[in-house]
């Protein structure tokens, strides 16, 4: 079953690509990560680990905690 | 070689734990989550996932993106 933590964070993942203007094959790319990695994750069926985090991040030119500033990834 | 950005996080989650009076031990009953594997955490050794990260902002009553508002592991 989808872990909502995990779809909210793809989910966010996703709007900031697309903010940046990025298909997932060009953000693959600049983090060196394969493009159907990102596609997991933004479905929120890979459980991301922190290096890549910040690989992310990085790629995307945000810190790694805006990858997790989302209503669908706080709780109360 | 350790990896300064998991260095980083560790220390900053260190500090989040201290802060909240807890100890590895009493950290790890909350989130489920074995001592030693708190201490790798802190430590830099362990390249901790997105599920866990979650589990660990929740015992601790911190949202996950606060766990990364560090200096240590932001970039340019």
């Amino acid at each position: 079953m989808a872990n909502p933590l995990l779809v909210g964070f793809g989910l966010h993942l996703k709007k900031l690509r697309l903010e940046k203007g990025l298909s997932q094959e060009q953000l693959g790319l600049i983090a060196e990560l394969d493009r159907t990695y990102i596609s997991g994750i933004e479905r929120g069926v890979r459980n991301v680990s922190l290096t890549n985090i910040f690989r992310i991040a990085k790629a995307l030119d945000v810190q790694a905690s805006e990858l997790f500033q989302s209503e669908a990834i706080s709780h109360d």
